[in-house]
């Protein structure tokens, strides 16, 4: 049988009249940038065990303190802190593997995040859905449904880093189901399941092995989800997250600990203290899911950005949050875990400064060798609202820079020794063999940019980048197609969140 | 006396009501990003000198042919065509300085050029302008001078790349005695002469000279202006330039050579062969210019980018673009000169696309450790259109990378072990004494970013980054002040003008 490849070095996607890219694995071929030095990284790393073990962490959750007082922690009997020692971080972390495969329903979507990979994820959890015909909204159901759709359409878009949107006008304690239920079904990637206590990770893992219809035991022994650990910063971690983080780690499901170390406000006002703050909780709460499940897969994220210090509002995409990125990736090489960022913005359209910022950090988080791009496409406002123009216009940018990142072919045949004889002074190439041979797949190919010259862009109507992103998604959506899925397992996970609704959902709430 | 620190780490200027970061020089602390392998530069660099001994340049100037016939060029005696050895070429560019420091009226201005600074250029030559109220319109001399106004006031805007916009409602004959008028005494920063013809650089070399009230003879003692030229690609060399250029060196002033390279139209369609082009072109008129006058200040100019090749557009700002800018600086390094990068895209609007086409080239320049870069401030259309808004958009990202690149302090203060203890779990650092004694200058802020809330940001007019930068644009130019000069110095400078003109301008056309 002739298939036809799917990895040909250009390819255009052809079940779309939207041309892009084809899926790829992206790697980063350079060296990490080194924003520090090795001394100033020893540094940061020694205040962070400093404040692990003289401030120490609270940590809302019982078992997790009696797990943690057998391994040596010293626990407060009569509260909440738990002070560590850096040796046993240390002896904890020795059981974190250094790079995790997550496996998607779509073999072809697997993702290994580690290394010199950098894998790039939707927009999640925001509160607000808009498009610039419709406005902003509050989330809901046909935005997650269709934000699903077009980031299982953009190829570059690897993973679902969350709910795309908060579909608030579906019930808390069955959400999830409907919502884990329409990622395992509308896409065929890797996606996140919330840890809001231990029913909703256990109904994730559920429809995920009733995606790909395997026993209970086999489920744990591939990753395939994996879940956002936000500490309470300062120095706090969640009871119900760590609930859920417990059930993943011990399904062999991947854990990002992410501390939300906003400099000025929940840690220091300088950027190095906010590093040695995020450094801590991110250690702490990678050392406990090691100390719960050894061996089980953990990642570093690294999320510190600051405040406007006038209003107290969060910033993103500053030179702070880029720096920031760039160390966060200096840091989580040194514990040797995966190391997730972000492509962040705090503007409230998607406009020049959505895009400089998002530029910002998703260079920095590029040359800081970030394994895992969190809100690589979609985000707005700080995280408030996702927006589908925003989705297309990252995809482009994304896209733009893992072309960038393509090794430049050197030989002989690109030197074009021959074609510069051939057209020698004042000719020009656009109808020489060596051009003739190339000119197809010579250069990236943009899905969002117009190179029209200014009359006939005007003749088009004028449109901005943001109003042609607007075209790009309606017509993806148009295009969707629903990943193929074996009837009997669709039926058993409509079956599985039917009789969970009938239950009446989580009762933790 | 006791005077203000000029360089304060974040003193605002005061000046105006905008607020923005205070001239400085910007360094960057980082390693250039090696794209390629030495390997691969050999390779390049190899092709380069085999192109100019196989195929040579046209060089369309007579004194220039019989200059390099002397040196051991192969001068065709028939046509324009010449050979050169890469031995003639080596020995000729020992004489070029690795840096050059350039001189502005306003001893404060003064730039360095190469080693890991970079200087930020406003944008150049584009015939036409606009802001998003008039729209756009020919080039003209209110435009002009507004440009003008508004690069002075703008601090991150180091120097004037050409005149930001052509007014061609002057006369071609004098145009250049009044915009070489107005760069000498609206501003106070470097600015640039362009090369088409000896008397052009003669009028602009003397207008400099009364503007820093100094001899003949000290005129050539130090370097004040510089010129752009770009070779007629493939592989000419046109003899206005040349004139121009010698002139320009003859008196000790900069001359970047820079190839118009675009990649699939006047260089080959793969980035190795264009970047091969572009070194032979940039060398060839580097090492003319050293046999003219030995140890002249010479850079190298990189501005390899693509063309679409559907349509044979230029395009800017695309992955090609940026490893060909990156690539540039490597070259550059080779042969040890200044490096001249751009920030460059080919938008119609100030929008998302004009945002990440120039981010992409910016970060590649900076990363490839250009020291000069061309069209930093106001470049839209593929230079086709100096924009107001772009202009003050692109000095909030050159600020902000600028910021970017400062070394991180991390010491016993800024790693804030005593504010962690101080706030302890689950508190906030709002009114830590950490951070009350740093929080006015703990971060950037922002020229045009607005981080208020979606519902603030709406009350205020819902105003996108681009109506922003109008604003601030408008309130800059309200609020421009003429740098002080001497009254018989800006006599000297109108009378040389009138007289100049009152001749008839010049002749060569």
């Amino acid at each position: 049988m002739v298939r036809r490849s799917n990895g040909s070095r250009k390819a255009r996607q052809k079940t779309s009249s939207v041309s892009q890219l084809d899926w790829r694995s992206v790697e980063n071929p350079y060296p990490p940038m080194e924003v520090l030095s090795a001394d100033q990284i020893d540094a940061i790393c020694d205040t962070a065990f400093r404040i692990l073990e003289d401030v120490g962490m609270d940590i809302l959750h019982d078992g997790a303190k009696s797990l943690l007082r057998k391994a040596g922690a010293d626990v407060d009997p009569s509260g909440d802190r738990v002070r560590f020692d850096r040796e046993l971080i240390n002896e904890a972390m020795k059981h974190a593997p250094s790079q995790v495969t997550l496996h998607a329903r779509n073999p072809n979507h697997t993702l290994t995040i580690g290394g010199n990979r950098i894998a790039f994820g939707s927009v999640a959890s925001a509160p607000n859905s808009s498009d610039i015909i419709d406005g902003r909204r509050s989330g809901n159901q046909k935005d997650y449904r269709d934000f699903l759709r077009l980031g299982q359409s953009l190829n570059i878009v690897h993973f679902f880093g969350g709910y795309p949107v908060e579909p608030i006008d579906l019930p808390p304690a069955t959400r999830h189901l409907d919502c884990i239920g329409d990622f395992a079904t509308l896409t065929d990637k890797v996606y996140h399941a919330y840890s809001l206590g231990r029913e909703r990770i256990v109904d994730a893992l559920e429809i995920t092995r009733l995606a790909f219809d395997c026993s209970q035991e086999a489920l744990a022994e591939k990753t395939r989800i994996f879940t956002i650990i936000n500490t309470s910063s300062p120095l706090r971690l969640d009871g119900v997250m760590i609930e859920g983080a417990f059930e993943m780690a011990r399904h062999n499901q991947l854990c990002v600990i992410t501390p939300f170390t906003l400099s000025g406000a929940m840690s220091p006002v300088t950027i190095a203290g906010a590093l040695a703050q995020q450094h801590a909780e991110a250690l702490a709460g990678m050392a406990l899911l090691q100390i719960h499940s050894p061996g089980c897969p953990v990642a570093y994220g690294g999320f510190t950005s600051n405040v406007d210090m006038k209003t107290g509002a969060p910033a993103f995409g500053t030179p702070e949050n880029a720096r920031a990125a760039l160390i966060g990736g200096q840091l989580a090489r040194r514990v040797g875990v995966p190391y997730r960022s972000s492509n962040v913005n705090a503007s409230n359209c998607v406009d020049a400064q959505a895009t400089y910022e998002s530029q910002m950090s998703t260079w920095a988080a590029l040359m800081g060798h970030a394994n895992f791009l969190m809100h690589g496409a979609g985000w707005l406002e700080g995280g408030l609202c996702a927006s589908f123009e925003k989705m297309v216009i990252d995809a482009e940018m994304l896209q733009s820079l893992s072309e960038f990142l393509r090794p430049l072919q050197v030989d002989e045949g690109s030197l074009g020794l021959e074609a510069v004889k051939d057209v020698g002074p004042g000719g020009h190439f656009f109808g020489t063999a060596h051009t003739l041979e190339r000119y197809e797949t010579a250069f990236y190919t943009p899905m969002v940019s117009d190179w029209n010259n200014f009359e006939n862009w005007q003749d088009r109507g004028s449109k901005n980048a943001t109003q042609r992103a607007h075209d790009i998604s309606r017509q993806l959506l148009k295009d969707y197609q629903t990943p193929p899925m074996d009837v009997a397992r669709a039926e058993a996970i409509s079956d599985f969140i039917a009789r969970r609704k009938s239950e009446g959902g989580v009762a933790e709430g």
